[in-house]
C-alpha cells in the first residue's frame, strides 16, 4: 500500500460502502459510532475472523469474495439468533505490498452484501501486517427483547429441521480445488455456495416469530451443529439421513468423485443454512409460511431425551459425532 | 498452540475474563450475545486492530500488556465520546507454536482491564495464523441518546483542555527502546504509562454531563488529535505551548536526552488522554468538578474562527501540522 496514509485509505475504502442506516445516528469517522435502539429490542453482537492460507486462499476466493464472505460469517450468526444484522465493523490487516486495487475489491464485495442485507458499514480498521491478509468482521443486529432463537431450547418431541441444501458449499470448494468436470450450471451453483453464501435471516426471523425452539447457522457442517444444539439443549437429536436435502450438483459430484454425497453435508460447513428445532406444530406453521415465501426447510429427524445426535438409514444407526460416524450396532 | 481444538481453547481463554455484567443477557457461547438497553440510551461501537511488529513489540510489551492495552485503546474511544464502555469483543489470531501460556496471559490482561471498568467479554474468535500475533477489539459501550461527545462541535470562544499530562506514553517507548539512565520511580511511571494506559472513562463521561462541545482521545499525538478537532469542526485551535501539562519524567528524560519535550505530547500517542473543548462556563464548571474527584484538566489554548492548529509561546508562532511544524512567521 502507497501513496495514501492511513487515515487516507480507510476513508478511501469506507466510502465505498453504505453507512447511513435508520439507526446510524454518528457512523464512521468519530471515536466510535452512535446507534439508536428501538424500544422493546435487544442488540445483537457477534464477531469472526478469517485469515488467508487458514479460512481461505485466494486461488478460491477473489479479493471481493473474501469481503463479502467474511461479513456473510456475521450476519449468518445474526441470522441464526433471529434477528436484523444492521450495523458492520471491519478490521483488516494488510499484507506489505498489497495494492490499493485488491482492497477496493474487498471493501466492494463489503458494500454489496451490506447493501443486499440492509446493513451499513458504521466502524473499522486498516492496519498493514507482514503476515497474511486477515479480515475481521463485527455484526451488531437487533431482536425483540427475550425472543432471541438460542441453541439451548430444543425439547423432547420437537422437530428437527434444516433450511435450504447442505453440503454445496463444501462441495464447492472441493470442486475449485480439484477440478472435477461438473456441467457448468451444476459447477456454478456448487461455487457460488462456496464464494459468496447467503446468510438465512429472514427465515431466521420467521423461526423465531414462529416460535422455534432451538437454532444454529451451519458453519462447521452440520454433523457438528446438531452437537451443539444437543449438548447446548441436554438432549439427543436423532435424523435422518435420507431426509438431509442434498442439491442435484452435490449428489452428481460425490457420485463421479465415488464419494458418499452426505459428507458434505456432515463435514462441509459454511453452508450457512439454519439447522434447528421446533414443536410439531411450530414447524408446521413455519413449513407453511416457507413455502408460500419460496423458502425451502425440510424436516430431517426428531428430538428425544437423551444425549448426542443419532444417524440413522438404511438399517444403519450410529452416532454422529462432530467429525467422524461411531458406528455402534446395526438396528 | 497444542492438545486443546479450537473450540476447547476459546472457552479455556474466555473462562479468565468475566462474562456477566447486567445487560449481557446471552453471553459467550451462542452464535451471538443478545445485550439490553437502556430506555433512552444509545449504543456505541468501535473497533481497533493491533499487529506484533507494527503496535506492539513484544520485548516492550508483556503478552498481559498486550492484551491489557488492546482493550485500552477501544475503551479510550468510549471515553472520549462520554460513554460507559459495557462489552468487548476479542478477536485473536494466533502465529504456529504460540504457547497456551503466552495466549492466557493475554486474556489476564484482557481480564484484569475488563474487570476495572466494569465491562463483560461477551464474544470473540481465536484463529490461527502463519503471521505476527494480532488482536481485534470490538468494543460496545452506552451514552445517554443525544448527548455523544463528537469531534465536531468546538465554537470560537470555547477553551481546549486536555486531561492528565501528555507525552508519557511516547517516553516510556523511548525509554523502553533505549534505556536512557532515569530514576526508578520515573521509568516506572513512564513505562507504564505506554504498557497499561488508562482510558479516561469517568472524566468523559463528566465532561458529557457538563457539555463539553467536543472531546477525542490522544491516541497519534497532541497534534493529531488538535487538528482531528478543529478540522471535524470547521475552526482554528489556537494552543499555548507553556500550558501543555508535561510530568517530571517526561521533562528529565528530555532533558537527559536533549530532545525537546513537548514533542512527546506533540506526537508520542498513545497516551489515551483527552483533549476536547468547553464553553468557559461549562470548562470551570467541569475544572472544579476534576479537582474535587483529585483528576489533572488543563486549559492549553482557545478556539477562534479559522482553520488548523496554531502554536504559540516564547514569541514564535507556527502552524502544528499533524505531523511536524510548519513555522510561518514570527509574532
Amino acid at each position: 500500500v502507497k501513496n495514501l496514509d492511513e487515515f487516507q485509505l480507510i476513508r478511501h475504502l469506507t466510502e465505498r460502502v453504505h453507512a447511513a442506516e435508520p439507526h446510524v445516528q454518528v457512523g464512521i469517522g468519530d471515536d466510535a459510532a452512535v446507534l439508536s435502539v428501538g424500544v422493546g429490542e435487544e442488540v445483537l453482537a457477534t464477531t469472526d475472523a478469517m485469515v488467508d492460507g487458514v479460512h481461505f486462499r485466494t486461488d478460491t476466493l477473489s479479493f471481493y469474495d473474501v469481503g463479502y464472505k467474511a461479513v456473510a460469517a456475521s450476519l449468518s450468526d445474526i441470522a441464526a439468533m433471529g434477528g436484523e444484522p444492521r450495523h458492520v465493523l471491519i478490521a483488516l490487516a494488510v499484507p506489505t505490498g498489497q495494492s490499493v486495487d485488491s482492497l477496493e475489491q474487498i471493501y466492494d464485495g463489503v458494500a454489496d452484501i451490506c447493501l443486499h442485507y440492509g446493513c451499513a458499514l458504521i466502524g473499522g480498521d486498516v492496519v498493514s501486517t507482514a503476515g497474511p491478509l486477515m479480515i475481521t468482521t463485527t455484526v451488531l443486529g437487533s431482536v425483540p427483547a427475550g425472543t432471541a432463537l438460542l441453541r439451548s431450547g430444543a425439547t423432547p418431541g420437537d422437530i428437527v429441521f434444516v433450511t435450504g441444501t447442505v453440503g454445496d458449499s463444501g462441495a464447492g470448494l472441493k470442486l475449485l480445488l480439484e477440478k472435477t468436470p461438473l456441467p457448468a450450471d451444476e459447477a456454478y451453483l456448487l461455487v457460488s455456495a462456496h464464494q459468496r453464501p447467503s446468510p438465512q435471516v429472514r427465515v431466521g426471523q420467521l423461526l423465531r416469530q414462529e416460535g422455534a425452539s432451538s437454532c444454529d447457522d451451519i458453519t462447521d457442517g452440520l454433523a457438528n451443529e446438531l452437537n451443539e444444539i444437543a449438548n447446548a439443549s441436554g438432549v439427543r437429536l436423532r435424523i435422518d439421513r435420507g431426509r438431509i436435502p442434498l442439491s442435484p450438483p452435490v449428489k452428481n459430484l460425490a457420485r463421479r468423485r465415488q464419494e458418499a454425497a452426505l459428507d458434505y453435508a456432515w463435514y462441509g460447513g459454511e453452508d450457512y443454512q439454519l439447522v434447528g428445532t421446533a414443536s410439531p406444530f411450530v414447524f408446521a406453521r413455519a413449513l407453511s409460511r416457507c413455502e408460500s415465501m419460496g423458502i425451502k426447510i425440510t424436516q430431517i429427524g426428531k428430538v428425544e431425551a437423551g444425549e448426542g445426535v443419532i444417524a440413522v438409514g438404511d438399517g444403519d444407526l450410529a452416532v454422529l459425532e462432530p467429525k467422524g460416524y461411531n458406528h455402534m450396532r446395526k438396528e
